[in-house]
């Protein structure tokens, strides 16, 4: 019979979980107090700024287990909140996890997690610190808070984009919602078996937040940024909301992945606009700055791609687009509502 | 017809519990950034080491709407947090709150628990500087984490105790334990009118956490501490596994209220030693600082209470009672486990 959550005790569960961890990434690795105490207690740097954010995964709703290894499920969970930090071109430091458990989790499965989150802090020399394991009813459930730290004391906000800054992603844009179509497809759907499907789901499944890009954009002077978990069209009016600025989208100029292209051939630029969970960095630069952080980022082959640009203040909406073929559209706020089907 | 969740944006419902905050609890009261950007800010003291604890409540596991006010919930959700922190004897500063949410809420409700967690936000000068509000398909949850910080440098831990060293509780033990209990009963037992019956359940639906006793452990030198959320006998082992040290509790120098005895004759030992949810601090302080930490604490009319004392390593069990007849027993360890319902 495989083991299940409730057939061990809640010590030997946090022992196990611990143990799935790599050294780097245990709390007694790097703090002075991790698992086992009433709270953990990291040591920033002298005179840093503490960054925190917290995300969390349902199941059903964030992910499904039959879409996702257990690996790369902890891997999201961690990368999404790291990508939090890394859009403020913070240093991540430290993280705690709450899980939400039924009891009819397999704990083989959530050692699983555990080793997926252990790979993404080692590399980004994140600590997990403990947490909190929790029953619930029905819904399991992953809830985890990051908490990173600012580079000699700065960081980067939504707020401070300026008329004539130039907007620009890393990366590619839609990727990771190719993935989830390609996830949604009947079974017998040939692009499912796509040399280039593997890779888009992977983006999906596996973000890569882009913590170098991050402080590269701090160092180089953008002027704002944020992570794309909304989407374009979704995450760029909260940057114009909380600078006080309009904007201008290039739809020709966004970068999206040739086999996004050819696989969606009617849905790119819905994904590329309107798609989530990309994970790449939308940043707002002083046009003097881009040759500077573009050549920054490609020195560890990351790509940055002007896509518009900032506009004085006019009337709503704030968010204009060229289109393909060259009109210039206003473009309705289109976030996900987690509650509602229509974008609100 | 009563608004629910899923009839308002999640903008709109983020702008709604954000007001329902009181303003020296917002976070653009006190810190950077707060709710709307990727991360809050929080700028401790210089050199502190920051504390960090998380809790979640889940509906039907860890609370029942039709026992608690949504403004007790809301107290309890971050009480229980700035707990942990107290029991390090740390300063808490910030919380994030992240709900989970079916969309079959009521804002109203959801207001009330913001206003909750204001009035203990604001006492404790903690600001609640956003988090994330996700879908669920059932269970509704509340997910805290409460950073706090050191005070010049220290705090305590669970790992500090010494052989010969007292062990004492603020407060008194039980009554959360004794409130729970009565909330169970039958509607029609006298029980539940007695005079004294609205400060117990008060007791387990509105904890109050010792933040000032924590301080003052940490300044007379007390050499562990944490708070009690398990029960005595779920969490003292603790300290003693921790430390490496025994110990001996003597049953008849607990403090348990009389209206717990009272209401309780054959369960209030049960409720004082494993009853869960008191939130009172269990402290183990070298025999010199005794008195000088009762004095400090009776400054502010909370009592300290030796219960034993810290023995040297024997064998296993660690712990021994002596019972209200004087005999000593060897304890089992009676912590409260999440999945299953012997104690482990």
């Amino acid at each position: 019979m495989p083991e299940r959550v409730r057939d061990i005790s809640e010590f030997d569960l946090i022992d196990r979980l611990r143990d799935a961890l790599p050294a780097a990434a245990r709390a007694d690795a790097r703090i002075a107090e991790g698992i086992g105490d009433d709270a953990a207690v990291w040591r920033p740097d002298i005179g840093e700024a503490i960054l925190i954010t917290t995300d969390s995964l349902i199941d059903t709703i964030h992910f499904r287990t039959d879409w996702t290894t257990w690996d790369d499920l902890g891997w999201k969970s961690l990368a999404v909140n790291i990508s939090d930090i890394a859009a403020m071109g913070g240093q991540p430091g430290l993280a705690t996890v709450s899980l939400v458990l039924t009891g009819d989790e397999l704990v083989a499965d959530l050692e699983e997690l555990y080793r997926g989150m252990g790979r993404i802090a080692q590399r980004e020399r994140v600590v997990v610190a403990g947490g909190d394991i929790v029953r619930a009813p029905r819904d399991f459930g992953i809830h985890v808070t990051v908490l990173g730290e600012s580079r000699r004391g700065r960081y980067l906000t939504r707020s401070g984009a300026q008329p004539g800054d130039v907007i620009c992603v890393t990366g590619t844009l839609g990727a990771a919602a190719a993935g989830l179509a390609l996830l949604q497809l009947e079974s017998d759907d040939p692009r499912r078996t796509a040399t280039t499907a593997p890779l888009l789901v992977a983006a999906h499944t596996r973000p890569e937040p882009r913590v170098r890009a991050g402080r590269h954009a701090l160092e180089h002077h953008a002027s704002a940024a944020m992570d794309l978990s909304d989407g374009l069209f979704g995450d760029l009016p909260k940057i114009l909301t909380a600078s006080g600025v309009d904007a201008t989208i290039d739809l020709a100029q966004l970068p999206v992945a040739a086999s996004v292209r050819a696989l969606f051939p009617d849905r790119w630029l819905d994904f590329a606009t309107r798609g989530g969970e990309d994970y790449e960095l939308l940043l707002t630069v002083p046009p003097d700055r881009i040759d500077g952080l573009t050549q920054a980022l490609s020195d560890f082959e990351s790509t940055l791609t002007v896509i518009g640009q900032i506009d004085d203040v006019s009337a709503s909406p704030r968010l204009h687009a060229r289109t393909l073929d060259g009109r210039l559209e206003p473009v309705r706020r289109g976030a996900f509502d987690h509650f509602r089907n229509d974008p609100s």
